[in-house]
């Protein structure tokens, strides 16, 4: 039937491929599931779980945990622990050699799929924790990111959460996830692009602009602290969206300085409560946004002093209470029904809003 | 507090907003909503139905119809309804002047939301309908996008279907919709230029030229007819993901002769009846690309001309089986957990995926 090669689609598993039209890459991490293989939501009815305290020989050896009164690797007595997830999206062997046929580019899916487990207990809230175990999480992210940085097959390390199933979570034991990758993601070279181009016109952060700028009206403010701005975003996508800034210029959370991690877990904390209780433990995703790793790139030796200058670290935090559909998917538009003033209102005083409700 | 003009959120009902970084525009089309007045999913259970024959005075008032034996508008009678919708993410008024302060833009919502309500019937199957009741409905497609198009303030028109509310439709009754935009939106821009650049650079078209590719190879191949063909996308997002492709290379779908529709219906049910038999009613969402509107470009004559060349419009069908989460916002990466290979070999032959499903 074909004199072309075949694409050796099961070469690498799991693999990396490239839209061909679109400059979108995609994960394809076969798990074999039939279409009636997909749960609708997290089950966690007295199931056992593998991230409890005393269940550390079922999950794979662990990378890293915080162990303030020491004690052997993968046994109790940690505070949070780190593994590699059991269905990882990206492993940590091989090559990242780019392959192809025609209009088709592939490459092994190389990088590291890991699950912060965020405390031995099952019925930990992230939300409400006290602020010294919150700091360890942050530590946590902050020695993990460093030390795959030391890969240099790896371009961007991204730190994630998933709050309930609703939001993509399969585990309900609190955790949080990262994926290094060896390609930069599209969405982060759009906002660095963006951020570079700002900055080799005007000199000046975009991010830091545009905190300025917000700051100086009450429409979408939302909470500062010394070290931190929460706001509505102008353009937000999901309602009650939020993103959270350092008020000081820095393109690396890893370089925070203690006490603006406290000014961190207090920002955060002040909206993660209000989802959960205003909102009603509310779903959500959120999203670590830092500046990729240190590469070297042939003919442009200064690319990374710049980023220091032009890029800004964020958090951005998404409730989940609508579904993109056809539209979203179609155009890369979104609609949010919520005004994000509105929103900034709720989430700044923790009051309902006032306007009735109109049907859907 | 600001010696700035106030963004004047409130000006426009419903408004586009740019995000200040990314390309990136949003509708916000506020409806007063609470975090507690989102509905999880559709409800459905014997109520009210104002798409149903019969309950023509409880829509806004047709905009098109399909009354093949006469009858008055807005009455009983109708093979095919269109409405607008009644809760519309963009309305008709207005200009498309964009506004502006430093880093943020906005715009009126201006454009169409309409409604196509497929059938008189509740009960309806648009996977199992018949041929003829199918080419109504394209055909009702085609005159709206067309109708649509004398209006000079729209640069873009989507077709989409929800199916199923974990699809995010939110009324039962089989329907489709259609948004007419007055801004490109980012994905269509995306998939423009890519298709202009391979063009520029070989005088052929990039999707003629993936379909020549693809049919070669038995890989991804799931069906085809004498004019359209069926292809699992190698870098898709979704698991069961599925484009469809006319044959013959043509940019904009409403120039489809009546063989081709009918060939069109064809390979679109082919598909539908594997989601709704053998995938048991999956949700997904349809969405139909094709070229924007032509618009005048000043100092670019010949962009319209060239765009007949180098474009080539095509259906997108996304099972919902996954959520996208964390990782998926803020990367624009997707991980697809069902070999794009896989997918096409079920999708062919409706059999079961031999291997052992692993769990999550």
């Amino acid at each position: 039937m074909s004199d072309l090669p075949t694409n050796a689609s099961e070469e690498f598993k799991p693999q990396l491929r490239k839209d061909p039209i679109l400059e979108r890459w995609v994960i394809i991490a076969d798990r074999g599931k039939r279409p009636t293989d997909f749960p609708p939501e997290e089950e966690d009815k007295g199931k056992f779980c593998p991230f409890d305290e005393g269940n550390e020989d079922r999950t794979p050896p662990e990378v890293y945990a915080v162990r303030p009164g020491g004690g052997g690797v993968n046994t109790p007595g940690w505070k949070v622990r780190v593994v590699p997830n059991m269905y990882p999206a990206v492993i940590t062997e091989g090559d990242t050699t780019h392959h192809g046929i025609g209009l088709l580019d592939w490459t092994r899916g190389v990088g590291a799929h890991e699950v912060i487990i965020e405390h031995p207990d099952h019925k930990f809230s992230f939300a409400r924790a006290d602020v010294e175990h919150m700091l360890l999480i942050v530590e946590t992210y902050i020695q993990r990111v460093k030390d795959l940085r030391g890969d240099k097959r790896f371009r961007h390390i991204i730190v994630f959460r998933n709050h309930r199933g609703a939001a993509g979570a399969s585990l309900k034991h609190p955790h949080s996830q990262l994926i290094a990758l060896s390609i930069t993601p599209e969405t982060v070279k759009q906002k660095l692009k963006a951020a570079r181009e700002y900055y080799l016109r005007k000199e000046r952060c975009i991010f830091c602009d545009l905190i300025e700028q917000e700051m100086r009206l009450p429409d979408r403010f939302i909470y500062a602290n010394d070290d931190f701005v929460v706001l509505s975003p102008f353009a937000a996508r999901f309602p009650y969206e939020v993103h959270i800034f350092p008020l000081q210029h820095c393109h690396d959370f890893t370089l925070m300085a203690e006490e603006q991690k406290r000014g961190f877990v207090d920002a955060l904390q002040f909206v993660l409560r209000r989802y959960d209780g205003e909102m009603n433990d509310v779903p959500y995703n959120m999203m670590l946004q830092t500046a990729p790793n240190p590469i070297p790139r042939p003919g442009r030796p200064d690319y990374w002093g710049t980023i220091q200058c032009d890029y800004h670290w964020h958090v951005e935090l998404l409730p989940r209470l609508t579904k993109p559909a056809g539209f979203e998917w179609g155009t890369g538009f979104y609609i949010n029904t919520v005004l994000p003033e509105k929103a900034a209102e709720f989430l700044r005083t923790g009051a309902e809003i006032e306007d009735a409700a109109t049907a859907q």
